[in-house]
């Protein structure tokens, strides 16, 4: 028997996988969850039939959420995830020992706690100490806190499902309201080719509370068409002109797809996509 | 009926895209050829089952593979297409004026001719006077011919089938004896990402013959994990430092992709592909 999971994307292309076994199936209160081993892909996460992560190419995700942000603001401290239940991107922003919290917030709790059973390279650090993991909606979180965070990173699923509320502006006026007067917001943004039309209009709902807009790109292997982007939106940190490179080799951080060429050249956009964001986004200063 | 058409590489993840019907479907003496209308890319060409162009993302591949050496070299006037049938090579070589000579060597002819009646948006300038069209084997025709080339582009398939020489040493030795001076080599350098195991060797078979060897990544939609890669193989210009960026805009050339950001970026590269090929490229130098 040959066993393939399947992702359909607009009903029009497929990305399938060949499967040795599931490790896990699951419905939640908020989308379904399995967890299967893939021959050639190690481990690999989805949500309602989304691939969320491979073990073979997590690590270029997880890399370019964490260390741009973390590399551009000068002393981050307090760091908010917004979704992020697998662990990837708190175990890359937990490497920066200058991070003295992260607080994660996950709405579902049957994703963390699968992952931690299933999925141990990626879920390793949520029982740091410096980590405050809390199970509750992250929309809620943000309209309610007090607190203030450096850098938000909002590590969601796409604008489908439970993560609809977190690509709308009234979440992104309470976000720019908890962060710092450096702060920096960093959001999941879609394929470049594939979701211009949520692009746009996310970058637009972020616009009336940020100084600064940009967006970045990285090639993942198992999401559709590879090329993805995060969202950069800052209260006037610019990417490219306040990265200090050096910073990279001081901290003595691994990484495997992250270095300082690929930070800067991550800003470069293909033509169709700065045309298709033209008015949204800032050019970047160089350096 | 839906009707899908999918590719599965090394047998452990397939790209599927849902057809609308199939345009022509040909057994050339040296693989088959397949055009099929999609829903959602266009017109897409299959060698042997394999994806080599959707009218979606071609522009990407073509712009990567033509207007990087050409804006490096400082007067190209001569150029050589190794492959690339479809004609979406030369479309783009042929839009810089001061090209004065494309010579492309094809050996199947079923790809060219079936490229001219179903992708014209893609084969159109297959007609150009500019444009020496031949039908042959370009191994043997690199062996042989006494003419120079400022640019030699291999547009070839995958190194299993027809394509396989053009991956070996022998045929390198061939282009670099052809090439001008301040000649430039670009090779088709497949996945970074799958395709480590092809990579080394093929440069590693170059690396006699060029003074400089480097890589450079583009995105393409429709390709297995979306990163690809072009070798840039030289006799001593780098794609960086002697890059005039200014010559672009003096063009008039439009793109969809390249722009002077996306070049210097393209050459940037994640650290485990760079990792992959410690000892065999060489780093390049800012302009």
């Amino acid at each position: 028997m040959a066993l393939w999971v399947t992702e359909t994307h607009r009903g029009t292309m497929r990305l399938s996988f060949k499967v040795e076994e599931t490790l896990f199936s699951g419905q939640s209160p908020y989308q379904k969850v399995d967890i299967v081993r893939t021959q050639d892909h190690g481990i690999m996460l989805l949500n309602d039939g989304l691939v969320m992560l491979s073990e073979r190419d997590e690590f270029v995700y997880h890399e370019m959420i964490a260390h741009v942000p973390l590399f551009v603001h000068p002393d981050p401290r307090r760091v908010l995830v917004i979704g992020g239940g697998d662990g990837g991107t708190v175990r890359e922003i937990l490497k920066h020992l200058g991070v003295e919290q992260v607080v994660m917030v996950e709405i579902d709790e049957m994703v963390v706690s699968a992952c931690r059973e299933y999925i141990p390279s990626v879920s390793c650090a949520l029982s740091n100490p410096r980590l405050e993991l809390r199970i509750e909606d992250g929309v809620r979180y943000v309209a309610r806190t007090r607190e203030k965070f450096d850098v938000v990173m909002v590590d969601s699923t796409d604008p489908i499902g439970p993560a609809t509320p977190l690509f709308n502006e009234a979440f992104y006026a309470d976000v720019a309201r908890i962060l710092s007067p450096d702060g920096v917001l960093i959001s999941q943004a879609e394929s470049p080719f594939y979701n211009q039309d949520i692009q746009r209009p996310m970058l637009m709902n972020q616009r009336p509370f940020f100084d600064r807009l940009h967006i970045y790109l990285f090639s993942n292997l198992t999401y559709p068409g590879g090329l993805w982007s995060f969202g950069f939106a800052s209260k006037g940190l610019c990417p490219v002109k306040d990265f200090r490179p050096e910073r990279v080799a001081q901290s003595g951080i691994q990484t495997r797809y992250y270095n300082p060429s690929i930070h800067r050249s991550a800003f470069a956009l293909p033509t169709f996509v700065s045309e298709n964001l033209n008015g949204v986004i800032d050019p970047v200063e160089n350096g």
